[in-house]
């Protein structure tokens, strides 16, 4: 119970069902001062909204946001912040032939277990809309690191196999998958298509790349900062795992190779990620994370209904191909609300 | 600040230096009237101790576990459980040479940068001595899961990059590298002489999987079980990369292959890893974590000091050629804890 | 910073300021399958509106509660509960002139302080018009503790200096100062008459009766029930002193007059005001709080401005004369949500 | 469960039972680099040490403070600081004929309640051989708040009755009641002898006063500074009633009396008691706690055994005739512990 809070200084509380009245979010703690408008938060928002990209659903909504709180004359108040965005075109009818069948791959099955009832309207709860108030917390943590020039970005380097074998972070915007590989981005374009007239979904992964991090932030033992983001990360939806650096390839690596030699202008390798014994070097942080495919599919599943008797389903509805690209700026507002967490938490030693 | 306390309902909150007086934990909110003893404690101590294996530190402690408090007459009385192991053998003379240079891969350079001060003896807070508290605490949480009949086991897949290639859990305690393959654990036994000899080390790939786990775990959309065990897992020194059933793997697949489809005896496949949403399934729990090799190594490493001048370091003392094995009982220690935070936690929903 | 939730495991996050949008709150960790709707929250929302008792302000609110997530078919689903209320008739002007003026004995001065910005109109975040969120998240916790038949009820049983000599509870709906003493109410009228005449304020005491308590609640030896109750209760604005029991009387009695004898048929006494070492005993929770008078008041005061400046200030405006009895409600609502929280906390001892 | 911790960026936990092996604490969230030995620890604890005055238990425990992590060549290292105490004179002789036996006015029937088990040697948990832990925690808070030049001091002003009606705190330190005024010190003193005789105990009044607070401390609306005191004060076992300023005096005050004027020079009074609003306004902060008297007496009581059974105690043991004064140390322990998580919480806001 009561897990929908996540950091300490700055906490970020989201609310909010798929097709209830409206999703939202509070911050409580965002330091006074900092300028912020709902422009600020819309920027954000419009760049996870769905029908942005051709692996994205067909729901089309406004996604106003609304700050309801926290903020006067264009200035946080060191109050708490909540944003809200209505449900303007949420569509229950398509989920109503669902209401008791448990769609494979979501948390029909396990809402019902663990609270013996559930929203089953878009997914309730555990739907991606949820992540609207993510975003906008992202939006505002983005704000707080602004003031110290840290640099969120997050991008696609795999989808549905297809790797992006470049970094150019300057394309990312320019193409639909955000992508730092164009040619990448062109076979990626056509999988979906592919893929889409399969009725099927895919996967990828998700690199996460901050840069000019101060140094210092992390609170071994537990709150390390790679701690702290591989959970902010993981508690998103269709994420598998999480690594940092050099991550699963290191455990390949001899230590010779996969330690990051120092000199006086700084470290020689960056296998580390960014982040030695749960503290920030100084460093990028690089971030991967991986992304299982979309469990909404056209093609026919076997599933069992509340009664526990053997159905098939087919799920039709306005469905993403790919969580990919939406999810990366979830991941992007994750990584954000930890680092301003921390940044705050680090005010502290310099007591 | 103030990062060394994990759980919400079963807290664990560790202490201490590797060359300190003492190490130990505190653990708060441990129910009342669980049987409980210093051997209890000192069973599962004994597994991660130094000189256990072929691929450990030459370091000698007895690790005699202490129960200071919350145990009367041999049960627990919801009252905080103070459970202290003593340092006996630290030789802090080895650690000298190094007091004012950076030890690459180790959180010298990040702890003199966050705090301004460290305890350079053995590493101080960040060796991993400090876990000595950590499977203490497991060791308490393990008999929280019994009353459930929830297991726990953490084994070896992978070191030095000679993987398992079977999952014999009946053999890991037959081998020194806890290998669930007697055949790659003589591979794996060849190449750690092979690295002592040439003064590296290697890392590996640890798999942990939890059996009998009731369904319903996991607080959504932050606390989700996933989220807390990337968390937990992710906190442990030498770990840089976390996932859960089919994992990074997921990325590639096919939303018709990922899913796993329900029948009225049960999901048909576990690609999920036992966790959907965030909430457990009911079917088994899989993780892997990617564990790098250890940072300490003989061969010459460039590095700077205190003052930023150019040093090289050879790392001599008694050190572990891998974290693998010893860090397999901590992965298990952290996932016990976890869940019996969250069997507590999901008290209140049955309320 | 991020001080505005309460709760461990039922989690109050109030957000809104007195002149914003709207006012609102958070309810993480409500059990699942309660029945809740809006009438539910409306009815206790009504008990503290403005406007119900000679004594208040002459603001004009409807206060409509709208539930806008957390609930599905009337049923709470265990995800968060958001409850909203609009400020519909919110009138700054009346603040304009004191934009730059710190009112005495509000937080204007303080808030400059700490945050070094203040919304001024109706006091911002410290109005108690914060305490709709308060009033709502009591309702949610009142559900929780009907199931368990607990029930809490607050009275006056002083004001302006006029004590009531009874603690007759049936009366306390039939006079507009909840007093349980009908003649003391009469005289408490007069006193409000002539205050205001004067243009002056008064404060008074609050008791506050819980019944039925189960025993066992609280969790030694911070989160004491009494020590999170006192907590809970100083946290609303007027409250200046709290005591359980005897309170400040204790500190006179000896010992063998203040101990509650325990008899096969319970406790003889209830010096202890139904907690003992902080965990409750069964018997009835008796508090009380200390209300000072209401700082806005007509007649001239000192004060100096935002440049430190010497001013005069007479607060006009719409305000009460007396924070009670619209405190009252809010006093249940604290010792309900406090209760709640603990009812589930209690949870993990029955594991 | 788990309420054995407070604060939040100043963590402090404590462990330990009456007569169990030791009793001790952990301070998670210290800053780095200040000055700490054992021997600040035991000034503080010296003053809270049975013996130290008449009224006090002729229990003697050289209580001495080892320090076992955290401090590294006398500075702290801003990783946890555990400080151990042990238990070398327990006699739990004393307590068998009580095993079974609930003591009034003790927690002996809620802990049995609550836990279904007890550690009944000399009290357990409940036992005030626990604030052990609070002082020396208290000692590390004051070790932070003197780098800010705050000052805590706790004494009585009243004692079985009688009043102090002085406040001349030079002399707090040369009498036994650390009472602010030497004549009523006289008579608390033949007060104190009279009861003892009597095999009765004695309650009273302790004021803790705060100098030189910073500006802005306090996290409204739930974690207000004058809110969290509460809390901390009210956990403390004999404590049944929180005042601050004016306190219960201020309800019987009118709004003109009561509200504090500013000035150009500050505020012309203080009966807000340093605090508006929920944070400190720069001036004094000053509180007042209601301590029963002890419940241990050699006189005759109705209670019942384990089964229910109607019983007669006379509890003879080493108890003091009041709380008063080791009492006053906790208190201030309690408070600088409160200010020190404050002082850090509020550099969150420098951001």
């Amino acid at each position: 119970m009561a897990g929908n809070t996540i950091g300490k200084m700055f906490k970020v509380t989201t609310w909010g069902e798929s097709h209830g009245t409206a999703v939202g979010v509070v911050i409580d703690g965002c330091p006074p001062r900092l300028s912020l408008n709902s422009q600020t938060i819309q920027t954000m928002l419009d760049r996870r909204r769905p029908g942005s990209s051709m692996a994205s659903t067909q729901r089309r909504e406004k996604d106003r946001a609304m700050i309801l709180s926290g903020v006067f004359n264009g200035l946080t108040t060191g109050t708490p912040i909540m944003i809200m965005v209505e449900n303007t075109d949420a569509d229950s009818k398509a989920y109503e032939p669902h209401a008791a069948v448990f769609r494979p791959g979501h948390g029909d099955y396990t809402y019902q277990a663990k609270y013996g009832i559930r929203d089953w309207r878009g997914g309730g709860r555990a739907s991606a809309r949820e992540t609207v108030g993510r975003v906008a917390a992202g939006a505002v943590a983005k704000t707080v690191l602004d003031r110290q020039n840290v640099r969120v970005a997050a991008y696609t380097i795999e989808l549905g196999g297809i790797p992006a074998t470049r970094r150019n972070l300057d394309v990312i915007e320019q193409n639909m998958f955000c992508c730092p590989d164009l040619d990448a981005a062109e076979l990626m374009k056509k999988r979906v298509k592919e893929i889409k007239e399969q009725g099927d979904s895919i996967g990828g992964i998700v690199e996460i790349l901050v840069s000019k991090v101060p140094k210092g932030l992390g609170e071994p033992v537990f709150d390390k900062l790679d701690a702290e983001l591989a959970k902010a990360l993981m508690s998103i939806g269709a994420v598998k795992g999480v690594e940092i650096g050099a991550g699963f390839r290191s455990s390949k690596l001899l230590g010779s190779e996969n330690n990051d030699p120092i000199t006086p202008q700084g470290f020689r390798t960056n296998n580390a990620g960014g982040i030695l014994a749960g503290i920030s070097n100084g460093e990028d942080i690089i971030m991967r994370v991986a992304v299982k495919p979309i469990p909404s599919i056209a093609i026919e599943q076997e599933t069992v209904d509340h009664e526990g008797q053997a159905r098939s389903i087919s799920v039709k509805g306005r469905h993403d191909i790919a969580a990919i690209p939406r999810i990366n700026i979830v991941c992007e507002a994750m990584v954000s609300i930890v680092l301003a967490d921390h940044l705050l938490r680090q005010k502290a030693i310099q007591y």
